[in-house]
């Protein structure tokens, strides 16, 4: 009976995840049903170079396989999230604003001389999307879109239950929508990208002339707006608003291109769902046919600040 | 000698191909090499009702059918290219700004019902799409974009070759990305579509209030102000020049979004190409990051007004 008991647990097959965070390093040990069975994290000291960081990765997956292994777990695969924009299939960062010193860096290749299993790599935000496709809010559906609403604003479109990822594997950014050609400076160089308005970065922005001038800057983020928001506080309710409507202004386009109906809302600033939503929806319905608008399903993400790992799960028992 | 000759003409494929479009309705015959080897036309007569203009499609293929027979060929399928939104694969036409009797009309099962052969439908920019990959200017890529400049913005999308369509079919409608969130007023409902400025439409309103205080109002079109920047007409080149900056904001919000490196321009307008092109790609430059504005590649459609034609054989010998 035992024999037989131990024979069965050596057939789970899991895989070793990893979500390279802006804040924290994250692995967990993930079966094949979505399910995180171990997890761990570490601070991911953004500031260190690229070497630093390959070996924190590389030891975040040794002690995941550690585990994996006492357990008699089969490991599948190794499946990593990245923050930034990463070619397909080859897996080179080709910018990471949380990185600097991972740009043009070969890190699928250099990870995979080093570790055991296969591995699959891909962005952060088309990882966390797979994951909510999976076990999340868009379980079952063939496309959909998932957009992370955090400082900036990251992307995941996936049709027929695969990531659209474009020539070189850089689709899905859709903080760099414009959607006022004159409007803000962004980072990327342009103006009025959507995400100037409608992440933590828009809100700072919206704040900084006039909630000031009323003697509310110093300090403040988004959340404590979020705070001052639903307790009545009329600026911060309108730059809620404002962002609400430029995020609507955005999803329209996507939607009008892509004709997804469902559109997931993720990141830290889809908390502030209730003081938003509303203008989201008004904007949406303003900038499509009316017709388009009611087709449109508006969630928020399910599976939280675990998105991300679990779809790494996902890329590497189902694929990407 | 003679029956051998026969015998092999028998084995040709041919595709009967309609182009419904706003003035003409086109039809032809097309081999499986994309060649067009019998072709004619007629006033499409947009004003006529539903029953007219099913019976209007049905003569034309019929003409072709009887060319075609007559010439010994086997008729593999009908292609048919709606100027509208239509959905996918149902092939109904949700909307169509230049036949209104079509709106919601099932236009593929009650034309299939009258003919003999497989018939596929979908959208005109979505044809023209498929033949400008099959033997036109995107020929061998995988992925791409046209658009269509003419009195609005039509779009069709490709990965892996084949056609984006998204729910329910009307993906790439990229006339309606908002690039002015609160700017000019669309058809649609909405503000600030990119089709209210990089259009013909876009143009005219473009020169309404600044070309008319000079005097050259009234009766003007798009190609007369072309030949005016041409000419040097400082008014008609700013005009143009508006235009490009617009659909360069356009196109880096779909490359954003897309990664789609071969943005191909076709519709009457691409023929005002070296009065506004320069314009646009500062302004693709201006609104991606420098590394992807330097990989898209900006090319004129080849196959001009027979684009949808061929692109609806490709249609029926390939997929869509």
């Amino acid at each position: 009976m035992k024999q037989e008991a131990r024979s069965r647990k050596h057939e789970l097959s899991v895989a070793i995840c990893i979500d390279l965070g802006g804040t924290d390093l994250k692995s967990a040990v993930v079966d094949s049903s979505g399910k995180i069975l171990h997890q761990q994290s570490t601070p991911s000291e953004s500031k260190k170079n690229k070497k630093k960081i390959l070996d924190n990765l590389i030891s975040s997956i040794s002690i995941e396989e550690q585990w994996a292994q006492a357990q008699g777990f089969r490991i599948q695969g190794v499946g990593l999230g990245i923050p930034g924009i990463v070619s397909y299939p080859e897996g080179i960062v080709h910018r990471s604003p949380h990185f600097p010193d991972l740009k043009d860096f070969p890190i699928k290749k250099l990870l995979q001389k080093k570790i055991h299993f296969p591995l699959v790599l891909d962005n952060d935000a088309n990882m966390a999307a797979l994951g909510e496709g999976w076990i999340g809010a868009a379980k079952g559906k063939k496309n959909y879109l998932l957009m992370t609403l955090g400082t900036g604003i990251g992307g995941g479109i996936v049709f027929d239950g695969k990531l659209l990822h474009g020539d070189s594997g850089f689709a899905g950014e859709v903080g760099h929508i414009v959607i006022e050609r004159e409007g803000r400076r962004c980072n990327c160089g342009g103006r009025g990208c959507l995400e100037m308005y409608a992440s933590a970065t828009g809100i700072l922005y919206g704040l900084s002339p006039s909630l000031r001038r009323r003697g509310l800057g110093g300090g403040l983020t988004a959340e404590h707006l979020y705070h001052l928001a639903l307790q009545g506080n009329k600026t911060a309710q309108k730059i809620y608003k404002d962002f609400g409507k430029a995020l609507g202004a955005g999803i329209a386009s996507l939607v009008n291109v892509l004709d997804i109906e469902l559109v997931m809302l993720g990141g830290g600033l889809s908390g502030a769902w209730k003081v938003f939503i509303d203008s989201t929806r008004q904007s949406i319905a303003r900038h499509t046919y009316l017709t388009t608008a009611k087709k449109i399903i508006l969630k928020r993400a399910l599976l939280g600040n675990n998105a991300g790992l679990i779809g790494t799960a996902r890329a590497v028992f189902v694929g990407y």
